[in-house]
């Protein structure tokens, strides 16, 4: 995986403790345990119109995650050094960025809806915008890649 | 609205920033900002069989907000006093549950999600389940309600 991001497998509890039998499913996202961070902010994403590409930013510190509740979507990661495209489609699947990932969401299917969880609350100070600016900076973090 | 119950409206940011125009919905919640707690647990629940209904606890604690991000639900919260029905089915609608109120979540539509946000991590002696012990308790938590 790109450095700073990984994949977290969520439970999906498929609940049948109904006498009727299967009940649909729940997934639990405990802060600080299933996550490694508070949840300070969560905001989703939804009725994204086809051929929209979402993102193109970094954070200089905030950590997300980002699951896919409804749909589909795909979400480039990158560094400077790395890249990869990760498809969200699955209710237990989360994509953890932490700081200095350059993202963008496309290919959203038309029902698709994109939760993230923030380690922080909104701060515009926090992103980085600027392509060139990003590069400059994620070059001395990353120090070379890994 | 049954008592320790309310609606909250969130910000619906249509963006329409992009050189293309209409990109999408964001919703943005902050914790301890746009809902009255810290969000130390989430969970959702999706893919809910036509005619199930789910819920039937009360908590002695815990507060939740439970949003519809797609499809609709309806919630049934009561008291021993009071009763009422809330239809979830926008993105930005958000029905605020504080302590001691039963709920049930019935109605769900075959593409329902439904997220909620918790105020304290999972625990199971928080939840009572037995109907009649609900009553006892509420009615002495409401004194008669309001």
């Amino acid at each position: 995986m790109v450095s700073n991001t990984r994949l977290i497998e969520f439970k999906d509890i498929k609940n049948t403790e109904s006498r009727d039998g299967y009940m649909g499913h729940l997934v639990p996202i405990e802060a600080e345990s299933d996550i490694p961070f508070a949840i300070n902010r969560i905001y989703y994403i939804a009725d994204v119109p086809e051929g929209q590409v979402r993102g193109f930013h970094s954070h200089n510190d905030l950590e997300q995650v980002l699951i896919c509740l409804h749909g589909s979507v795909t979400v480039k990661i990158s560094t400077p050094f790395e890249e990869e495209h990760i498809v969200l489609d699955r209710l237990n699947k989360g994509l953890y960025i932490g700081p200095m990932v350059w993202r963008e969401m496309y290919d959203f299917s038309q029902d698709a809806v994109l939760l993230v969880l923030a380690s922080k609350h909104y701060d515009e100070a926090d992103y980085i915008r600027d392509y060139p600016a990003y590069c400059r900076q994620a070059e001395g973090y990353f120090k070379g890649g890994e």
